[in-house]
């Protein structure tokens, strides 16, 4: 049975390689495969940016090679980049509820 | 309801925080908590290296600001590093099974 962290792992790759299997080269996500990733898989991201241009931003952003799409090594960071500003957050909830905590004694 | 890929992230967070808070500073690990991590979270990985200085070494090489801790920043290289290596293993096996089934038509 795989840790709770191999999972995440796992469901990174096969969510990756859902989306780029759909056309053309079955490693990598086309500009169409990336947009129906995030609309479907980062929806809360995807809205607040609220940037018809945003697909674009990112395929320009991540596309190391500059060939118009992205493998896995490129599109990784986008993952890192939301998980750490995420973290962010929680951080931030963690000690907002600390310090709720410490009132009520 | 979460996506899938939004539930990565958000267990990604809590596994790290889920040791970072068991000793001294709750944002980051400690050699004993990333040791901790690493048995629990990614015990193939970790058997698989068969090496006694293996805490040593990767604290060595993701502790950017040398103050013997991982932030989540300073820890997520460790997930990105390994999925990245998952994902060419998985890579591997999927052009495994087409060329099997190729062989069988």
């Amino acid at each position: 049975m795989p840790s709770e962290m191999e999972s995440c792992i796992e469901s990174l790759i096969v969510i990756f390689h859902r989306y780029a299997v759909q056309d053309g080269d079955i490693k990598t996500l086309s500009k169409k495969e990336l947009k129906k990733l995030l609309d479907n898989e980062l929806p809360v991201f995807t809205k607040a940016q609220n940037n018809p241009k945003l697909v674009d931003y990112i395929m320009k952003d991540l596309d190391l090679n500059k060939d118009d799409k992205l493998d896995f090594q490129e599109f990784i960071p986008l993952f890192t980049g939301l998980s750490m500003n995420c973290e962010k957050i929680y951080n931030m909830k963690q000690k907002k509820c600390k310090s709720k905590d410490q009132g009520k004694q």
